[in-house]
């Protein structure tokens, strides 16, 4: 590219979050940026979007670097459509979202809001990563991400991605030394063993707290929960086309009386 | 079965929702039924789940039906892992989410969070079903709906679903007579060109409405959106396994320098 690409930035843990201050500092040695982040926590968001509530953007300025920032009260979907519609002026060439406080690998997927907002640019037609650093902490040190973040990067920008496909990356939690490369994966089938905790208000109301086990049921040396147990980045290529081809044919033989 | 198999009824658009209220009808003809749907709508909210509040659950009564009925404070999908968990008593053995008021066929799968309540089953293992109406009105009449929700619900109860996958039933907005029957498909490339309305409020502070118009760029003829317009059913199969496996190998490929 003779031009610098134009980069939104994005995550869901809120715009003042370590992580994303790690992100924006890396896609400054690489290209114009923009960010566009919800101005508090939104993990957990998954794919939500604001139908019935207004949404704001505020310009403001964080640190001294020479990107632009918008703080907006929407999720982190919300902020990628309000992105590209209103505030950044032209369709950015790149989309990244993250580095998210957690691991956004195998089922997280789902869930996951950083992801979401790069699923949302993808389905905008915009090549688009999300990156997540195994370490939920606030405090999590994001150094050892920065080289993993800016190789990817570089890549999508020279080879570009096909329509439709969005880059899962996440980053194992220990020294840089110990990482052993990067690891290109399928998603893992694991997922979520729920307990809830179960307490009651001063007032004697019951109320509930989501608490759960990950599990990994997937025994594949081939998926994202293998490369991070194993100390490799996990690159998993991610897209949104929902349906189970594999299972048409079978549903074709069903036999409907109505 | 020679029991009366235990269903699971939500949904997105609330428990005093009409179209809930209908597929409640349909349950209370096929099996022992336990409702636990969102107090307000939720329509929008993806695959959210509540990780940093409390959840609410209040059993309460809406009609004279034999179903058992639980009003709750969080998310499609937190309906579902609370339900299972913590006030069904056993595992059901299948959820229904909906009738949404208006359509989850294509893209819309990724924002709906009837559809994110049924896949949130279909991860815990548990057959699941999500119907939608194209009528965004809370007024809809969804008695056309009722017998392709009966038929398609005994077919899940006699032939199983795979594990992981999830059927996403839209049911065209004409009347039933003109209905041609149900077709199996796969999701249409579609999306939304979003359009934001830039209003200000009264004190001067700008602020925005989510808009946009759907565009389908699908012209196959085995797609939802197809067979919506042309007067079917439309019945795709989903599952959640992100990865876009056709492109593990070109990505592969590629070179890392870091």
């Amino acid at each position: 590219m003779s031009k610098k690409p134009l980069i939104l930035v994005t995550n869901d843990d809120g715009i003042n979050a370590p992580g994303i201050r790690a992100l924006i500092s890396v896609m400054n040695t690489i290209g114009d940026v923009v960010v566009v982040a919800p101005d508090s926590p939104q993990s957990g968001m998954g794919h939500a979007i604001t139908l019935n509530s207004t949404l704001y953007a505020e310009e403001i300025k964080i640190d001294n670097g020479p990107q632009k920032e918008f703080s907006c009260s929407g999720t982190p979907a919300d902020c990628v459509k309000l992105g590209i519609r209103e505030l950044v002026g032209r369709t950015p060439d790149l989309c990244v979202s993250g580095i998210n406080h957690g691991s956004n690998a195998s089922i997280n997927v789902i869930y996951s809001g950083t992801m979401s907002a790069a699923i949302e640019a993808g389905i905008e037609g915009i090549p688009a990563i999300g990156f997540s650093l195994l370490n939920y902490n606030w405090e999590a040190n994001f150094e050892a991400c920065k080289a993993y973040v800016k190789t990817i990067t570089k890549n999508v920008i020279e080879n570009g991605l096909p329509n439709g496909v969005i880059l899962n990356v996440n980053i194992p939690n220990i020294p840089k030394k110990e990482i052993k490369g990067i690891k290109v994966c399928r998603q893992a089938k694991a997922n979520w063993v729920e307990k809830f905790d179960k307490r009651k208000t001063p007032q004697g109301r019951d109320y509930y707290w989501l608490a759960g086990k990950f599990v990994n049921l997937d025994g594949g040396e081939d998926t994202d929960e293998w490369a991070l147990e194993n100390g490799y980045v996990s690159l998993v290529p991610v897209q949104f086309d929902l349906t189970a081809h594999h299972f048409l044919k079978d549903l074709n033989g069903w036999k409907f009386n109505h």
